[in-house]
């Protein structure tokens, strides 16, 4: 029996490619500067997987997904000749990602999913990032839990097995929803129920991957409203 | 400048007692059993400090307060004729203390507090019984934070360094709230702002203490809407 559905955050319950461009334009226009924010976005998303891959294997130490932010962005400013931004100016970007605006159809089908399920966060993204998300854009999450909590980035199986654990019970009674296969197979390979939410547009014109489900997950809904539907809220 | 108010749960935001005495009481007219029910109660909540004493002296690895709750309520039933539960009942009673109703003035104060800062537990509760709780009761947490988290119990310093770091800001702009000076204590020595919010008739007719605040605390409140008429939300 599913008590809990949890949710994978970046690109399954934000968009966080059009909300990150639209705060590097307001950000441009506010500081008087122009560039490539589509590319820049893109290039910053990009560094993610390769930055926390270093955590993940073990060459360097626990760091923070804000730390990591703040790195690939010091690394890319120069090439899109924005170099000379200060310090306050980096920090300002790097909250960026804190204030993500919802796919249209997230807060009412959470609102629905909560009616029955516990219904919280699975996401690399910090604890504070996730907090100021759910505010910003009226995510009613019960519960938040991050690759914070475990010091581990998924699919490190920590993360899974230690929210299995925080929550007090099997991971058979666990749904993650998420639009990305490698994460379900990972939550599937440690015993959690798996729902599949296909955001095909979530990389805009670079997307290359999880246009549909590769597995037979327990759920495939085209959005949250449908799996409400589908699991019979 | 605070950005987040954490809050002591158990006699803070809910009325444990009253609850607990009113579910054993449904436990038992469903079971067909009679006992003292109010003396079990506070016998049963009597065991929380000192076993968790034993874990904080390190005299016992980290234990859940689920664990705990069990243990005290196994070493308790025999002396008030309950030896005989089973272990289906043991565990619907443990499961009281997940659904504890909150004080009169705790769903409004918060909901005020909510809309100006980041609400939050920072409980000796476990994540699952803050969440079942805050489903059950209505607290509009954004974020629970638990001695599950630090593995440790509050007072230890561990709980709200710990808190201050997954909320990625400095214990000078988080408040704790709560309604035992002890814990307050503990959190100003941290760096920690500090509300004291009375709750005289929290332990019943056993009350020996906390009746009044016993420092100069940053703000003394008889509840969380006047906490909130004084913070200026």
């Amino acid at each position: 029996m599913i008590e809990a559905l949890l949710f994978d955050v970046f690109g399954t319950v934000v968009d966080w490619r059009t909300s990150l461009i639209r705060q590097l334009g307001d950000f441009g226009r506010a500081n008087g500067l122009t560039a490539d924010w589509f590319s820049l976005a893109d290039d910053w998303r990009a560094q993610y997987e390769p930055a926390m891959k270093k955590v993940r294997d073990g060459q360097r130490p626990w760091t923070s997904l804000e730390r990591l932010h703040r790195e690939s962005l010091d690394d890319l400013l120069p090439r899109y000749g924005l170099g000379a931004l200060n310090d306050v100016q980096r920090q300002k970007l790097v909250m960026s990602w804190h204030f993500l605006d919802p796919w249209p159809d997230s807060v009412a089908g959470l609102t629905r999913l909560k009616r029955r399920y516990i219904i919280g966060t699975l996401s690399n993204g910090g604890v504070r990032l996730l907090t100021d998300m759910a505010r910003y854009a009226g995510l009613p999450w019960d519960v938040i839990l991050s690759s914070d909590n475990f010091r581990h980035y998924k699919p490190d199986p920590s993360v899974y097995l230690g929210a299995a654990e925080l929550l007090d019970t099997a991971p058979a009674n666990i749904m993650l929803v998420a639009a990305h296969n490698y994460d379900l197979a990972a939550a599937r390979s440690h015993g959690f129920k798996t729902a599949f939410v296909a955001r095909p547009t979530e990389y805009g014109p670079r997307q290359s991957h999880d246009f549909k489900a590769e597995s037979d997950w327990d759920f495939v809904a085209k959005d949250f409203e449908e799996l409400a539907s589908q699991v019979a809220t």
